[in-house]
């Protein structure tokens, strides 16, 4: 999408030892881009996340093994050095696992050109993935619309889960870019999704291509679904289980928990590999808890300019900082990916990824004696 | 409560001409006390909430009335600014009534007199109204620990309902401080509380008092009360209906939904200064919608030390900021009172204040049909 009024991905070959990602870390005070080149900055810009989002760290990481392999590092190193970076994503684990099988099946000698070519093909499968998302989701927002007949939908949506989040496109924004495309009105509540406000990066993202939005604290989404001011929410997903759970960035299980007291219909935008079909409750999936200096320091822009950081809090004050949470699926009115929209249930995600599913979700729905809810449910 | 180790009120008469507050907009970051020597300056005192929380609004209201007459202005003025300075606090216009009834019954030459004698009087009833919410609300803390045989009670507040937003004790922290007075362990899991970081205040002051706790995103309590690391809410209010609806600051309805749904109970803390009894139902409350600079700017500790202040969103960025929310009368499990602890319905508050109820509630009880559900309840 559009960076001051250029089309660009949020990582691309600069030449075949050197990938550039947008730093999202200096996002959206300054743009800047990083230039990797070897197996530890890759995964110190995953760590740090200067690369965030599922589908994006897939890709990055993806890469990484390229420049591992291409500096001398064995594909075993880059693989758990790289997986490390952020347990909870399972686009990650995707990613690496295409990367292994895929180099381990060929000849020594060819394998860091295959790398380098698996990564660029992850990176374009991405992007159609999202424009998919997109224009299967784009689908609800016209239902909306048309009802409303021509007030502009109002959308929420909580973290990044848009272009930057991705190659191209994103997830839960594909479809509101793609309804701004269409020339539908809509309007996006933008959480601000502390404690790393990840939503300035969506208005940073919906702002370079003119997209109506409403920066809002955490705090405020409830109340708005009370005052019926959204007409949809839509999300993004770092892990889905098979049956539908949706663990997504801390928070949003609150926001569908306000959507169904008022029967607002949620969403999650999920491309398949960020399913995990290994996982079928929300229990069995880590929770990151990461360092409580996020939630103790904030950067913006300073009174005389330039990039300044102050502390909220005193290093003393405990702080507790789980990244995710779990949305369970009897909250979900249903999930947007690459091949069309389904229910948040194991039928509706077998239904859609049949190769996926066979080995897992057919033997062992545990919702087979659930009543009927999502209109794929079978 | 102490600061630095000092037993202060947050609002106290220096000499019959001057008030001082502790000045909440510099907390935590720095502590220093302002003085309000007229009317001008208590209403900015209390619309830049350098005072806040409805009780010490209210306090604070009254003291202004007096500095208004000391001062040569007349009843009506100071009346008229002052309760224009924070729209929905309730205790606000409950002082402001009170003052004005007092005052317009006596002769003008006591009027001044008449007016510091009741602010004061108006003090120290918050303070007993506080300590009794405390010495009420300790049994449900106390139920928990006996049940737990001595692991920490684990609390969460949101926003700070604590001895900052009162005269003295607070209102939802009072049971918590009455806990650990009374040796009850006690843990604190304390909301940040956006845009304004309240739970920054409530941190401050559970520290000077030795209550453990730890600082979390607004949108990490749904996920702990998932994982059962939530035995209690105590929030607290700054308008409830006479039904029982709470309208409380901005992000409380999202913890009720997820108290609710994890069948963690759900309390507030109200003393009856801030129950409308001409309020039926949630939507006759206005909800104030503040200024987005609230979101945009932060202020904590720069890296030099000192107080800064940056920018995280661009001024040309649209911010939706309302400061409250109504969380509805069926997500209470009850309600502490000065009283005694009731369910969150109108048969409940009458029972506790027949002599408010008479006129309102008792001829009207919307929920008359519903079925049983809080303790009180008849």
């Amino acid at each position: 999408m559009n960076v001051d009024g250029r089309w660009r991905r949020t990582i691309e070959v600069r030449d075949p030892g050197t990938v550039i990602v947008l730093d999202q870390a200096k996002l959206p005070h300054e743009v800047s881009w990083l230039a990797l080149d070897d197996l530890d900055a890759t995964a110190h810009a995953i760590r740090e996340m200067h690369v965030r989002g599922a589908p994006l760290i897939g890709a990055t990481a993806a890469h990484g093994v390229a420049l591992a392999l291409r500096g001398g590092r064995s594909l075993d190193e880059a693989c758990t050095m790289l997986a490390a970076s952020r347990p909870t994503a399972i686009n990650l684990r995707w990613a690496l696992d295409h990367m292994r099988l895929r180099i381990a099946e060929v000849p020594a000698d060819t394998q860091v050109d295959v790398a380098d070519a698996e990564a660029a093909r992850i990176c374009d499968a991405d992007v159609a993935c999202c424009e998919a998302i997109g224009d299967h989701g784009v689908a609800l927002i016209r239902a909306v619309a048309e009802r409303h007949g021509g007030r502009p939908v109002q959308v929420l949506t909580h973290c990044n889960a848009g272009w930057l989040a991705t190659v191209d496109w994103g997830t839960a924004l594909a479809p509101i870019y793609k309804a701004h495309e269409a020339g539908i009105a809509v309007h996006v509540w933008v959480d601000e999704t502390r404690p790393r406000n990840q939503g300035l990066l969506t208005a940073w993202e919906l702002a370079q291509h003119g997209v109506p939005h409403t920066v809002i604290a955490d705090n405020a989404g409830g109340h708005l679904m009370q005052q019926g001011k959204v007409d949809l929410c839509l999300v993004g997903t770092d892990r889905t289980t098979r049956n539908g759970d949706v663990c997504n960035k801390i928070g949003t299980y609150l926001k569908a928990l306000a959507a169904h007291d008022n029967g607002v219909p949620f969403y999650a935008a999920v491309p398949s590999s960020s399913i995990d079909w290994t996982v079928g409750e929300p229990s069995e999936i880590p929770i990151e808890e990461r360092a409580g200096d996020e939630l103790r320091y904030l950067a913006g822009r300073g009174d005389r300019g330039g990039t300044t950081r102050i502390a909220i809090l005193a290093g003393t004050t405990a702080v507790g900082n789980p990244a995710f949470d779990v949305t369970p699926r009897r909250l979900m009115t249903g999930l947007v990916t690459e091949r069309g929209i389904t229910s948040a249930t194991a039928a509706g995600l077998a239904a859609l990824f049949p190769e996926h599913a066979a080995d897992h979700a057919a033997a062992r729905d545990p919702d087979a004696g659930r009543p009927e809810r999502g209109k794929d449910r079978r």
